[in-house]
This record gives C-alpha cells, sequence and structure tokens, in this order.
C-alpha cells in the first residue's frame, strides 16, 4: 500500500513514525519547507529535521532537535553579540552544515535530505515539498511583513498574525517524485500540522494542489484536542485568519482538498456539527509509535 | 615600551603571553594567516586563534583549541562521511562560524579579530599579518603542491617538503596598523615558530619584510632544543629545504632580517659556532607564562 503523508514538523513527524511502523506501507513524506531559514549562514530546515529525527527515534523531548543534544557552540556565540535565541544543538549543527556544504557545492535540497535520511535508521521516504526556495512570511500588526523563524522562534509566536505568504511558491516546482508519489499513492495523509502554518505552504504549489485535489482519497488528521492546538499557535492563527473556531476551522482550511477528516475524542461534540466530509473521530494523540501506527492502521482501514 | 611580534601558533602564543605578562609593554602581535583554512565552509585561522586563546589563558592542552572543549559537532560528523580529520570543537566552532558570518558581511579579518580578542580578557593587541588572501602550500614528493593543512593536519606533517610558496603574497599588503607598529616598535621579537611555515608567510609581504629589514632591532627566539623542534616538523622542513641543522639553520633562515638569536641552554655548543649575530643563551622552555615573562624581560633587558 502507497501512502502520501503531507507533513509539518512534531505533529507530522509523530504521524509520519506511526504509518513507518505499518509494515505493509510504502511511505513518502512530503515536507514543508516554507520554515527553512539561513540561520548563522546555515540552511536550516527545522521541518524536515524534525521529520528526519522522529522516523529514526532521535528527536529531542520537546520533539524538535535531537535527544541527548549539548549546546556548547549555541551559548559560546553569546560571547560574540550574535543572536542565539534560534538555539542549534551540537549534534544538529552537524546535519546543518553537512546540507549547507552540500546545496552550496550545488546538490538539490531533496539530494542532500535523502543522503541525511540513509545515515539513519528510516524506512520512509523523506522528500522536501519543492527544491525551489519558499519561505513563509507572517504579517503582524507592529512590523508588517517578517520571516517565520522571526514570528515563530525569536517572537515566540506571541504576535496576531494578520496575514501569510509562501514567498516564492507562484515559482516553485514540486521535488522530484512528489507528483509521482501522489499520483500513485492509495490514500494522502494530511499530518495533524498547523494549516495554514504547515501545510498550506505545501499546497501553495500549483502542481502539488492540483494532484492532491484530483486525488481520490484524502484524509487529514485535525491538530485540535478540545478546540485547541497541544503546542503551538494553530488555534490562534486560524482564528485571526478568519477561520471558524474548532473542527470547522479546520475543515475549512482544507476546502476542497480532503475526503475525511479525522478528530480527537475529545472533539466529537464539535466533529457532530461538521458537514461535507467524512468524520472519524478516535483518539489522536500519537506522541507513543504503539498508538501512532494503530492510528494510522485505522484510518488505513476505513 | 613597544613590543612587535611575529608569530605562528603555539609558541608564538606562549611567547606572545609571556611579553604581555610585563606590565609596561604596549604589545602588538602579527600573526600568520599562511595556516588559513576552508573546513567545512568555514574560514579557519588556526594561529590566530592559538595566539588568541593563549594570551587569554584558554588554550587547549596541547596549545591549540580551546580548554575544556567537546567534540560533539565534530564527532557527528561522520554519520554524513564529511572529513573530519581536522577537528573542530564545539566551542572553537562558535569562534569560527562568528568569523566566517562577520567576513562574509564585509568586514576585514583584522576588524573581526579584533572583535574576536575583545570579547576575551587580553591585553594585547592581535593583528592579521594581512587581511587579503595569502595561503601557505608545500610541495611534496607524491602529490605536488597541496594545501597547508592538508599537510600538516591530515597528513600529520609526515610528508618530505620539497618546496613551499606563499600563494598571494605578491599582491598581499599588511593590515592596517601592522607597518605603523613595526616603524613604532622599540623592539621586534619573531616568535619560536617554525621558521619556514610561520615566519617565512610573513615575511613574505613585500611591505613587511622591507619594514622588518630596515628595523633597528630584531630578535629571533630559536624554535629548536637540542637541534630539534619540541613539537612540529620545523627540523625536518628546515633540512629538507637545504637549510643547515641546528640553529645555523634558523640563523639562515633569518638572514639579512635579526641582529640577535636567542638559543636555548641545550644548545650552548651550537651557539658558540654561529657569526654575524649577537646570540643569547637561556632557557626558552615557555610553556609557563611566568618563564615566558622572564624571557621576556631577559630579551628586553639585552
Amino acid at each position: 500500500m502507497k501512502v502520501v503523508e503531507l507533513s509539518g514538523g512534531v505533529g507530522g513527524g509523530r504521524m509520519a513514525r506511526g504509518l513507518q511502523a505499518v509494515p505493509s506501507i510504502d511511505l513518502t513524506v512530503v515536507v514543508n519547507v516554507g520554515d527553512d531559514e539561513d540561520i548563522h549562514g546555515l540552511h536550516v530546515s527545522t521541518d524536515l529535521d524534525t521529520v528526519t529525527y522522529t522516523l529514526a527515534g532521535v528527536e529531542g523531548p520537546d520533539g524538535w532537535g535531537r535527544v541527548g543534544d549539548t549546546f556548547v557552540f549555541n551559548d559560546e556565540l553569546t560571547r560574540f553579540g550574535v543572536d542565539n535565541r534560534f538555539r542549534l544543538g551540537d549534534l544538529d549543527l552537524a546535519l546543518n552544515l553537512f546540507r549547507t556544504q552540500a546545496l552550496a557545492a550545488g546538490k538539490s535540497l531533496s539530494a542532500v535530505t535523502a543522503e541525511i535520511v540513509n545515515s539513519f535508521d528510516i524506512r520512509a521516504n523523506v522528500v522536501p515539498a519543492t527544491d525551489d526556495s519558499l519561505r513563509t512570511e507572517v504579517k503582524v500588526e507592529r512590523d508588517g511583513w517578517i520571516r517565520f523563524q522571526e514570528y515563530f522562534v525569536m517572537r515566540a509566536n506571541q504576535d496576531e498574525v494578520e496575514e501569510l505568504r509562501y514567498t516564492g511558491s507562484e515559482t516553485a516546482h514540486p521535488a522530484p517524485g512528489v507528483l509521482d508519489a501522489i499520483a500513485t499513492a492509495d490514500v494522502i495523509v494530511i499530518a495533524p500540522s498547523n494549516p495554514p502554518l504547515s501545510i498550506w505552504p505545501i499546497l501553495a504549489i500549483d502542481e502539488i494542489r492540483h494532484a492532491i485535489r484530483s486525488h481520490q482519497r484524502v484524509v487529514a488528521i485535525s491538530p485540535l484536542f478540545g478546540g485547541k492546538a497541544m503546542k503551538g499557535p494553530a488555534h490562534r492563527v486560524m482564528a485571526s485568519l478568519g477561520l471558524p473556531a474548532g473542527n470547522a476551522g479546520v475543515m475549512e482550511a482544507y476546502t476542497g482538498v480532503i475526503d475525511t477528516l479525522v478528530v480527537d475524542n475529545q472533539d466529537a461534540d464539535d466533529a457532530r456539527r461538521l458537514d461535507g466530509v467524512d468524520v472519524m473521530v478516535t483518539d489522536t494523540r500519537i506522541r507513543e509509535t504503539a498508538r501512532a501506527r494503530e492510528l494510522a492502521e485505522e484510518i488505513l482501514a476505513r
């Protein structure tokens, strides 16, 4: 069975780990690159790395970075007055420097991602949505348009988001293999990621959006628990962009895209009011691989 | 009293620390940049950093790098198949990345060096010989011309050196302040560094060589102990370049440049045979700052 997952970072990585644990599945994870950022001259791809580390079982305790990482390098930057609020661990730095060097040598992001994934014990394919530059930018009241990581990390996602744009999406093409994987997939799974911040940047690429829209089976997992994201600003961002509260907002975020919406048991009441999509209510807490795998099997069996 | 030291790495850093410990001295250390290398896309300046770390008292146990540094980053590069024989510690990496970023932003090497030195507790001025590109290259039997760090670190300086060249030296200009410091110095001290590998690249810059040659008081400290370098390949390199053995070779390496040669007690016999320069025989083991300071005072009192 062939599965394509569209993924942001932490939630996407956990769902990918569950899907990867189902033996019969040929999994391709198509990952958001709108969060990619230049940090100290390094090409940092937060969502790609979170997915990779999570699939390898070496993710950090909060979902991002490497478990057991140290911050000797990052802390020392303070001496030189370098802004080090975007914390890069020493292990994580090795990956980021390897990627930066490979890109500088002319390799594509998808090619270097494949090399990185191969260096870990990972069965799934991990592919950036695009090898082209695509950057999520956030319009906030105080300063206008700012880059995603400035909003998310440096300002701890406290600003109200007035508008989003995905700079470069008009000219970006899907990375090699993405359209083939979608066309031949039995099911497309949209991860329980932040719809506007993590999934829309993938769907902002015309060819991917058309391929997903014309696919016969697209299942999204809601990132909400009791109407709120477990972590991160999904519900706040959706509200400020004018989407309805709760899973009605998730459904609207994916209008014309999904057939099935999976919502958590806590939102069973909310789910009863949804019209126009198949709604599946189950336990969507997937930090543990065992539960993530069960959820994957429930989705695929439906 | 104004002193200029011409310096390579470990021995130069230790001599600089001794000079810095003499309260009345205004010290400028002019440092070799022929060993500078691009490592993983970073601008690594081994001699500048060894001098800086030694002046700050935070140098590693073998003279290079930072004391107490960790190698989490460097070891992790193995996963990605990156050549990591040039070992960059995690603390050291912060400095190297800061410098690389500053250079990429258009700062000069001397300007960023001043910032780095200011971030530590250092009283001396530390200046690269030049802000221009100047790279020591080594001709070895097996492969012809190779870069200095390839010879020194990757091949553990085991090749016989057939020839040296300082690529870029013809067009390199002294960094700001170097010629002024030399012109106003009461004495020039040439550190107990490797003459062909550490000092000649500085003297290969025409304006510096002329300024040093026309200075009235230039004292070199021999790097030899019992005819051999305490560490490193100085005596082997000098022999393969056709220089006489022992301190006669050091004297010849500095023909027309120095007035005084300081040799170690172990080489008193050797020293007796030297003609044409003032020879001073004393204890030149300067790992300890106290002895380095005494040596500095002996030199300045002569």
